[in-house]
């Protein structure tokens, strides 16, 4: 049986993820379900594709991935399930699975249309865990849509490369829980266009000449303690593999954040200037 | 072995929710557990009451739910355990399941009786641990308490008619995680005042004339995108059969909602107007 | 195969719980992992320290607690594993770990040194991964590290008596979901300092003469309903056998908290003083 992973806006203060977990139990009392958030932002389906591109590599092949945001069917939104790197995605075909395709072909696209099969009062969400636990059981993706070939694009997730190439663009897509911003620059672009040149990271009105192999690494003395380094702007790609300004020892609260600090907010422009 | 359900007002930052599943791990190696709520309004019955009602359908017969909301026992406050619907409730006598017997008459409830079994240090947190396991593994009520026939209610969750059968006035019993106010009014009790009457949603000073069958349903032109509707105000009865006000794609941070826009808050009156 | 229970200062927005989760389950597919708490304060090792010294005795012996706070290994930080008390630790040498050494000694301390078997992209947290996964499994901590006797601690920790006896001055180390506020006193040193003398616990510009039993005992008289005393200060020793000084029904946003209503913050003193 595979697990099946949950990635919602559905917040945790309702009963809506519990109520969810009950019905996947309901179908199958063995199954194995891991949250991934529940804090997306509402109907921010960017942030979904990013946490869940993020994250689906930490679980084993044939994992099914449950992502209820923004899932209302309508003239604008089909349901879809995916195959695509031995891993499964359900979800609505917003755009959330676009930053997966644009790295990998997928091995199988169905759109979802057993909708019809079911009572009247089933909700979207209720046909997501029917496919969901079909899909865990070892059900063939043909058995529960027709297969497509096109999913819609999020555009705004790629970084650009100047006519010149000697600066590529990106923009903040994320801010994480320590208020550490995530760029949508990857390491792979980044040595693409690199090609070994000197470079500086641009953020108006700082910017930052080297990208760390990890926090730490801003102590470059061993004369003073790595406390001493706290709160100092740094930048590394994060595990996702993506450019990342970060505050050493980050704390939104305390020692403020990348986000607070720099004054760098969702969708601002980082670009970095090759030399 | 029974599935156990937990709903209560602990939050998630504190060990006590992690500390609840050691324990219940402790007796039933084996057990699952699964989350409703923990941000449960601190103390706040009513709100545990809708929670509660609103999701354990959700889970298999048999379940045992465990509610944690105000449960210090003291000379107003008795433990009680209560087979309904085929599902188990262990709380404090509160009023939190008048919600549900209002509905269904209970199949057996019982005062517990068997705190005097336990070490000095145990906590009434304790007791329903020991309770919940007990009926997790096919124990009987009668074993851990006397029966009894009455609970305490909470009457503030009733809407009422008016005397001439043309409103009916309810209110505003939580606000959901969309900023999404939910009202007492249910779809039964609105479908057998209305008769077939065309009415309408008075919340002061709008009003809304129709119920939708779900949120897109708001978009009624298929020559605007769906985006087109963003913001707008709708009401529809949600899962857990009540009257709902809903903004169309509701942020409470970007787009606004229900609460924000609307300036809907707890305890606000809805009244439906038939003509 | 024993508990792994998580306590990280990750928060649940990002993916990194789930990620987490997800590598666990991919060694041990049949991994029972508990989330203690997610959101210790970033980088507060005093913080993580209470939340584990006060967890961890809920668990089966033999339970696995990974500690995500504060990791990064660096000069001054080195990643340890210790049995203690039948129960497993895995975290960096911060500090996190001194809390309970104070108490019992601990059975063995290892320092990781198995960094260097693994690929080079692995993180720390997958380190910790992996470590916890083998012991979970019944592994022994000297294949994974060489035996040491002393780690860092955390000195503010601890209440001090003075030098006359009868005054024990300690600190706030801890603000709960309901504003309650957790002080460094433990029931055990008040006992032995109090050597059954009178006392008041003195906060400026307040003070408490009696340490309840549990919160309703704050009800003194039968003649008025519970909720006459909502609101009211108390003190108690809490289930982690520390004094805590509390508001009866304490609702931050509503009734008020210790840390709103008496204006008590981390770090603040709180002083007993004995007659």
């Amino acid at each position: 049986m595979s697990i099946i992973t949950l990635t919602t806006d559905y917040g945790l203060k309702d009963h809506f993820v519990g109520s969810l977990k009950g019905k996947i139990l309901s179908e199958i009392p063995e199954a194995k379900i891991i949250d991934i958030s529940h804090d997306i932002d509402p109907f921010n389906t960017a942030e979904a594709s990013y946490i869940i591109g993020a994250s689906y590599l930490s679980f084993p092949k044939g994992t099914v991935h449950l992502i209820g945001v923004d899932i209302e069917l309508n003239k604008e939104n089909q349901h879809i399930a995916m195959q695509w790197n031995d891993h499964y995605f359900i979800c609505a075909d917003n755009g959330i699975l676009s930053m997966l395709t644009q790295k990998i072909v997928p091995q199988k696209i169905v759109e979802i249309n057993i909708h019809d099969r079911f009572p009247a009062d089933y909700t979207d969400l209720d046909v997501f865990i029917q496919v969901a636990c079909h899909i865990a059981k070892g059900g063939l993706l043909n058995v529960i849509g027709k297969e497509i070939t096109e999913i819609k694009e999020i555009n705004e997730l790629q970084a650009v490369v100047s006519n010149d190439g000697n600066s590529l663009k990106g923009y903040v897509i994320y801010i994480d829980h320590f208020g550490n911003v995530v760029t949508n620059i990857s390491k792979r672009q980044f040595l693409e266009v690199a090609k070994g040149r000197s470079y500086e990271i641009v953020m108006n009105p700082k910017s930052i000449k080297t990208i760390l192999p990890n926090y730490s690494a801003i102590a470059t003395s061993d004369k003073y303690p790595i406390k001493t380094y706290e709160g100092e702007k740094l930048a590394i790609f994060n595990e996702a593999g993506f450019l990342e300004i970060a505050i050493f020892r980050s704390n939104p609260s305390k020692v403020g954040s990348a986000n607070s600090l720099l004054g760098l907010n969702y969708r601002d422009v980082i670009t970095i200037q090759f030399f």
